[in-house]
């Protein structure tokens, strides 16, 4: 029941040029329509929303008009205004509130982060990208990283302290674990490349749950453990020293090194899922929206 | 009169969730959800679909339930069903098809692309991201390609059939610097590796509107083409002979060239958009989903 009124958007021109290709009824007149009237309507509230940031009308920190004024101004429904802003929310351009009242609605954020994640985990997950092509692609980001670091001599305190709390003895796998991917984060902050710092991240978050999987097959966590933690710090003091060719050397063995010895890519094809194994899928650790990176992820933005 | 009809979603433990924080009548009882119960239901679908994908119970290929089926099973609105389809749809990982009958609904697609080049692009256009660390990141990923690609002799025909198309002399500069970015692309592809092609294509993308805006100042356009195409060859020639090495060198010269001599990236902050001088925004040719990459980028499936 309610199917009908979710269907029922004005007749507008791309409703109109949607609806013909479906016409089941031969009389009904077909008209060729122009190109941009074959949009949907809510990739035209999307086009209307990106053509403003692009012109500098919308900015960071702008509050985008209620779906209601969208809907009426676009001459579409509000549920395709919704499907919009879904897009925008997870993509991480706009935040979303609950509420009335001026601080409701949805906002233009200034440091859109996590869309980058979730597209490459879902990318993963659907056997777009194969695991060791992420895993690659972070070699290349990783090493070029540590690279500039050392020939600029960047600021590296953030990434000494997570060395720091690297070493303390408490920490479980999956701590730990975390604890590594934020050092390397750390270190592609220290670049100022915001671009570079989120496809990163992006990178590393699409394997996360690999990652953390394989660290339970590793035959001796704790030796594992302290050579990370002394690769870790091999790779820093080579940044520190201005050797640009060393760092980078030590980065791509560290990261190759773990992936070895995990056997995460070692398949080298698609899906070595860490979840059709001895899992149900709910349990998978990176199939929760629960630690959506749109939402959550602190160190990204 | 619609709007409540859209928010009459079924009273699920989100959806109560939810609400609760936005409750004003204070003799609401109020209990703290537990944190599954804080997902939003749009999200919840996502994650359902996710973990499903994420265990191989759904691959690409497959066919998604129908709406109704998935809000009926999820306990959630239809309209939030179609919320989750459409961010699927935009990060590539499902095309939908109108109509009714066999074909008609969503299909996991197999190689999922485009994605990457909205985010990108909408977040260059939302200042996210500034030009010139575009610029820096497709470098970083361009030089590894040319150098790859010279370690390992790989195929290049595509390339090569690209500079012959480039050469013909009836080309605008629009024309022109399509082909040329396709140039670039057949490297990524011909390293095999998908998610290093996504990102370049992505990269390259984000900032389309800036490189072909740009080629209108150029002093001597027939003259910087000529140049462009040399320097193409160059390229070509370092990777067929197996000279990892002068392979990036060529690449990055050639990158950093183009950008000196159009200044895209001389402000070297955020938002030097082409499109807020001199035209009004609807013109701008990256803010039209026209060309949006998901549904129409026929090079990087």
């Amino acid at each position: 029941m309610d199917d009908a009124l979710l269907d029922a958007e004005p007749a507008s021109a791309g409703n109109i040029a949607a609806r013909s290709d479906t016409a089941t009824d031969p009389t009904t007149p077909v008209a060729p329509p122009p190109p941009a009237a074959t949009a949907k309507a809510w990739e035209t509230v999307l086009a209307h929303i990106e053509a403003q940031l692009a012109a500098g009308i919308l900015s960071p920190g702008d509050r985008l008009p209620g779906e209601r004024a969208l809907a009426t101004g676009l001459g579409v429904g509000r549920s395709s205004v919704r499907e919009a802003l879904r897009v925008l929310e997870v993509l991480g351009l706009i935040r979303t509130q609950t509420g009335s009242g001026p601080s409701s609605g949805a906002i233009i954020v200034a440091r859109p982060s996590g869309g980058m994640s979730i597209l490459m985990r879902l990318q993963v997950a659907a056997q777009g990208f194969a695991v060791a092509d992420v895993v690659k692609t972070r070699l290349v980001l990783e090493t070029a990283v540590a690279r500039e670091l050392a020939e600029t001599r960047a600021h590296t305190a953030a990434a000494r302290e997570l060395l720091d709390a690297m070493g303390r003895g408490t920490l479980t796998d999956t701590e730990f674990l975390l604890l590594d991917a934020q050092f390397h984060l750390s270190l592609a902050e220290a670049t100022g490349n915001d671009v570079l710092t989120a496809t990163m991240a992006g990178l590393r978050s699409a394997i996360e749950a690999y990652v953390i999987d394989a660290s339970a097959h590793v035959p001796d966590w704790p030796r594992t453990m302290r050579r990370l933690q002394q690769e870790h710090r091999d790779i820093l003091a080579a940044i520190d020293a201005g050797r640009p060719g060393e760092a980078a050397e030590r980065v791509a063995a560290h990261i190759s090194g773990y992936y070895a010895e995990t056997r995460i890519t070692d398949a080298g094809h698609h899906h070595t899922s860490p979840t059709t194994s001895d899992r149900p899928p709910e349990m998978a650790p990176h199939s929760t929206l629960a630690s959506h990176p749109a939402l959550a992820h602190p160190t990204t933005t």
